[in-house]
């Protein structure tokens, strides 16, 4: 198996690890101060967001997010049966990290969510944090790509409290979030409409790309 | 329209959403510890000032500020028709970061801040917190202009917590922070107050520089 | 007595300090809201640990942790006669550390902790934990050494919530911890356990290489 | 008037603005728990200190500490007599720095602390912290001399929580806290003790390096 694709299973899987598991400490050992639990939680994901691409960064793109993978393959930065790939690692990574999560802490392997996370303002702020997110990267890998594990890891950290949504902002962390019933969980019912704003995103910025290159051609 | 227009408008507004954002949720997690509120505030500003002027430094400078382009054209560093579009590019963004923040929170659009910041302490503050931000940017422009983004952020990070004022220091964001009634608010009444202590340390920066200039010619 | 072994010393009994010491100054001003404990007890130990490894990393290699040391010897970056002399100044540095932590918060210097840490979950925490950090170590030595300060302490910030053990993760930092009643202790009974999966770990990584290698040639 | 002795009045001045000004408003909001206020207080220190030694660095050394300034001239780095200027400018700007802060939060501008920090254990928190942050600066200095604003900014953000006296290190902030009866003043009774362990580790180090340069010639 390519390493690359190793490196999108482990990394996603371990990010899921991350937000699921500092969310299940921060919420055990708060005991009800939400502002608390979110505050170990957005730190410890965006601590632990740069070590993961700056460590994976070198092997694939530290990419994690099929919203990623798929706008890097539209503008040509990858092929796409290589997206495919990193796509179906990434699905199953973050599934094998939200049981990893569950049973560090000694939780019930299996689980769904009852957490919903709803309504116009909540795909708003799906909206926004993909946007955000997209823009980062892009932006990041073409003036200072050096800089892209600490944009990343600070943007998200900012991300888990400027929006309403916290900032899933990644299909493959909002699917494997609906299979957590603790702090990070998403109801299943509310997976599509965060899924169908983060794919939006994907196909605006993909189309604003693909109008502005034919203007210059 | 301008790329650097473009820039400086979403640069601002994102900004914007930013500090009043991040203040919400503070607010509403904390319900009532405003230390862990301004703690979620300072430090989601902080890492996202970082991701904004690093991301966005190329295009425009990352500027986001009237007293920062002022006292740039004031010196030479850009012309004033530039620095002209900029403030209008920054006050019209303030205000949609502010809009942006509201919707996604499922706030009232629309609002007036009854947050009176007023005061001899309060004014001093917004002197020291404008004074230190501009003299931030002038010496690290001119010594070790690649830290910038983390030399602002942090330096604002800082301010929200030794300045009494939280470190408004900018006045496109005090305008902003006018149309919002919740934690980042400030009334209308005392707007005048911070921003007529921004501008005056704007006056007497620049009135240094031409001094000194003055001296050595 | 040579530098490096003096450097592995005071490194080692300096983050026992810095673990210990910000555990106790945590759990006596959040009284009770552990929470707020771990947060400081996390942060200062991220931000220790990064100045620790920048400043002695050019001395001795900053290792401070014999699962470090020894795995480095098996892969032949460094002699076994040298880690072996690391692996003793780690021990002996690391319970010197705990009792400069007691002795700065007038604690009784000799202490036993009856904190346990048992069962599947910790131990399934401690494989992740350490895994987690050699991988970190080996990934970042390879493609950009010079953030090794910044990984391993954002690394270890992170692991403190996202694994239920806190992540020990070092074998001479274990059986110090057993030697203080605070915060940060674990009963001696709990020690093999820990020790048990942080070694296992080692051995697992340093077949892989030897496997790896060994197909290679 | 020499720029480096302006930069060693205002640098030392901001940084005492930073420490009594973040502890006055973490205190004021986070009404009771310590662990709050030492959090803000602890954060906003760190990075204000990363932001002054980042900017007035390349003016005057970013020294801002009698027992910096000392054990540079001791050393030869310096002269004794740019020292002496230093110390004077230090010792004038750290409470310029405290009246400053007391201005902008409406305290009364001159106060005598009564926060009693006293006894074997304190004392040996203070040697300890100032050892530690001779031995960072040293070290940095040497090896990697550009990461000095981050080791320093983040050494005493730790040293905020590691040592029980919370990190003075420095007799110019020793003397100028005594004058602040807010969260992080010290009793006039308790300065001699503290500038004692500060001054000890001061000729402990000069001693140390004039020995060793004694055995190399």
């Amino acid at each position: 198996m390519k390493p690359e694709f190793i490196a999108e299973f482990c990394g996603t899987a371990l990010l899921l690890a991350l937000v699921v598991g500092s969310g299940i400490m921060g919420d055990r050992l708060a005991v009800g101060s939400d502002a608390l639990a979110l505050l170990a939680n957005s730190l410890a994901t965006g601590a632990g967001l740069y070590v993961l691409i700056l460590t994976l960064g070198p092997v694939s793109g530290a990419q994690f997010n099929p919203a990623v993978s798929a706008l890097l393959a539209w503008r040509g930065a990858q092929t796409w049966s290589i997206a495919g790939g990193y796509v179906v690692a990434q699905f199953s990574g973050a599934v094998a990290g939200v049981l990893l999560a569950h049973a560090m802490f000694a939780e019930e392997l299996l689980q769904v969510s009852t957490h919903v996370r709803a309504g116009p303002a909540q795909w708003l702020s799906e909206l926004v944090a993909t946007g955000g997110l997209l823009g980062v990267i892009v932006l990041c890998l073409r003036h200072q790509p050096a800089a892209l594990p600490q944009a990343v890891g600070l943007y998200i950290m900012a991300a888990y409290w400027f929006t309403a949504s916290t900032s899933f902002a990644n299909p493959a962390v909002t699917v494997a979030r609906a299979l957590t019933d603790t702090f990070a969980g998403i109801a299943p019912a509310s997976v599509p409409g965060f899924i169908g704003a983060q794919v939006l995103v994907v196909v605006v910025v993909g189309l604003f790309f693909k109008v502005r290159a034919g203007r210059r051609s």
